[in-house]
């Protein structure tokens, strides 16, 4: 059952609990392992991942095996829907119409004395994507994470998601791979996967970016060897928050919880709102709605755990306890969302209005549906065509210019013990004179 | 003696080997103290801070002690020059005007059917920046962590920096930091500093976002707490690759690797030139500006282990040396910078022509010096704007829009197995109709 509080002094401590969820007593001892793994690949190579990819995806494979073939790429795409690649490739559209906007240009400014100053934006030369298998094995994903990297000019995309059964990918992956210009994909997954793309192997490109989501093990490998390479995140648990009033429909918000409790047993749902009627009715939709769910074992628990309805005084303070748990996603479910959104400063996404479930997000409206989790929103944002690019600044400046700076540099320098910065200045502007 | 080398089959593993130079056996062993002082300062706070200050910075404080007083702010304008003042504020107003430009606004795109999309930005609560103490107190490092957070809007900007003999912080480092705009100041450094402002203590508020640069304890403290706070990059020892063609004064590009040489022993200096001639010259000018150099030991140091010369057969072959080792500093001396600059891939900044030393860049151009090390360049940027932002996606399906994607939205989530996410869209389309 889902719970509901109407104690205000109760809530910051349950926002809190649920919002550290994914603090787990045993990431040390997962942690001495992912090291483990990332060590045998860097010195082992190829033997390495094939070893662990037999102990971990139990599945026995060969180095030339490695490689998703072209004719196993070309034979996806009779295994999936005619519907389904309709909706691959509307999807891809849209993402990428979205991901073209405002990506960021290499621009200069032109100042006194002939100086020169600006940032040229460059795309990484390699980038990895990490696609999970099993229950989280998504088409969307794989969309969400190669065509920012597409938008970005990435020359060479790798895509790694481990082996299923028989070593094989689902088709529905390995059709988005290919709709969003991937085809360059390995059958490795784990921590020996995020290894691979860090270290590089005889098969397995070394890349500068790995993005994508993956479990506690895949997520502990990208902290590691961040500083390697770079990553997009630290993902954790996906979660909810509903901001909604009198003007909500119970049944659409409690599908939209449910669809969030779906995704995993420790997914978060809350629902924070101002009338005590519409929080007893979503309560009794979801108790509905629940009875026939394919998945409702997983996604009880979610909810007994870790889903919430709290009754709030004005839609101010709920607006003060979203920014406090600071959501990966961020429901508006309120008569006027745009007055609402100006009380909003922690989101990683926000779907305003009564006909925008969090869904439309998660598969074709077009923004990025991987998005800061845990608090992560205070700091961090969507995945985007930023991860893929990295600036260099530009300086230029003219003899006179720099004549004009060279008292306040050598000042400057002398304070911090530096003559050599000095140095540098002075005998270029001595001779200029 | 600054090495010569003129094997181009040598010179991929000589750059691989000084990018590497960070790499460091006694990580794991340092790695345990910090988790410790971690775990510590987030259980017991303060008393934990207090502890290890005494422990490793040798200085007794009370808890009250802890934030530098207004009496301390206000006595640091009397301990520094006139023209020192005046150039930390000519500093100060070049970065932050370079700041300024092309700050990322929010913004909105309207499409068919009353679809609202856009993202928007919105600064963190509260930055924390971290401020070297000892042979690395800088006050271009305070402004160049500072300027750009109050660009960002952040509210709340709190400075750490471990305290001197008796306490003391650095005058000249109060004075940046009161003309950037902070005055919250804390006398804390190493892991402790990084842990206070990560998990908060009675004193010291927990922050969002930690940036600026540190010792190894301060940098594997920061990887550490990634995940809990964001943090801007984890830095190593600085660098510099220089390009030059015979057009380049010797003298000046000796200087500029010694003013590179002088920061630390682990500094790396690396020149490539198309003019054998200026090989030589340039070998010689640094060991005759070396002879009466303050800081000769360490210079000399960083000069032999990691300094080096390659004569390169064309610029083209220095763009893609470069490329390989991603300088985190890149001079190019040459007749024409703009040309070569194409070739150019990976660098943190680009100093262009032969009046742009890199002290420009330190101390007054306007661009971050803040930049990434050890080939970080090859993914990442500057330290920014964006360092202090993050943005929230914006979504708004109207009815009709809604009802235009239920069917591609539900092949999607079917075909992912969640059948709440397609529940949630359906669910709405079917009662608008």
């Amino acid at each position: 059952m889902l719970r509901i509080i109407t104690q205000q002094a109760d809530v910051i401590s349950e926002l809190q609990r649920i919002c550290d969820r994914t603090h787990d007593e045993q990431v040390l001892h997962k942690e001495a392992t992912v090291r483990e793994v990332l060590q045998a690949v860097k010195r082992q190579g190829d033997k390495a991942v094939l070893h662990y990819t037999a102990e971990f995806d139990h599945q026995t494979l060969q180095p030339e095996e490695l490689r998703v073939t072209g004719s196993e790429l070309d034979a996806a795409y009779q295994q999936v829907s005619k519907d389904l690649l309709a909706a691959i490739q509307r999807a891809c559209r849209q993402i990428e119409a979205f991901h073209r906007q405002r990506v960021p240009k290499s621009w200069v400014h032109f100042g006194d004395d002939e100086v020169v100053l600006g940032k040229r934006y460059t795309p990484v030369d390699r980038a990895g994507l990490y696609v999970p298998g099993g229950r989280a094995s998504y088409p969307s994903t794989v969309l969400m994470n190669a065509i920012p990297a597409k938008v970005a000019g990435v020359p060479r995309i790798v895509m790694v998601t481990p082996p299923g059964a028989g070593k094989a990918i689902n088709p529905a992956v390995l059709v988005a791979a290919q709709e969003a210009g991937v085809e360059e994909i390995y059958r490795i997954g784990g921590a020996q996967a995020i290894a691979a793309l860090a270290y590089g192997t005889e098969t397995i490109p070394k890349v500068n970016v790995i993005s994508g989501p993956g479990n506690i093990y895949v997520t502990l490998a990208k902290k590691l060897v961040y500083g390697t390479v770079g990553i997009d995140s630290l993902a954790g648990p996906s979660e909810v928050l509903i901001i909604a009033d009198e003007t909500a429909n119970p049944a659409h918000v409690a599908a939209d919880m449910l669809a969030q409790a779906e995704h995993d047993p420790m997914a978060a749902a809350i629902l924070l709102t101002t009338d005590a009627g519409l929080a007893k009715k979503v309560q009794a939709a979801v108790d509905r709605q629940l009875v026939d769910h394919p998945r409702r074992i997983d996604t009880e628990k979610a909810i007994a755990h870790y889903g919430l309805i709290v009754v709030v005084e004005s839609l101010e303070a709920a607006a003060e306890f979203s920014n406090e748990f600071a959501p990966e996603h961020l429901e508006l479910e309120v008569e006027d969302p745009w007055t609402l959104i100006s009380h909003i400063r922690h989101a990683g996404a926000i779907f305003l209005g009564n006909s925008t479930p969090e869904a439309v997000g998660d598969y074709l409206a077009g923004p990025n549906h991987t998005l800061p989790t845990s608090g992560a929103a205070r700091y961090a944002s969507a995945l985007g065509v930023e991860t893929f690019l990295k600036h260099s600044s530009i300086i230029q400046y003219s003899p006179t210019a720099l004549e004009k700076v060279a008292g306040a540099i050598e000042t400057l320098a002398k304070a911090e013990g530096l003559p050599s910065h000095a140095d540098s200045v002075r005998r270029r502007v001595q001779e200029e004179e």
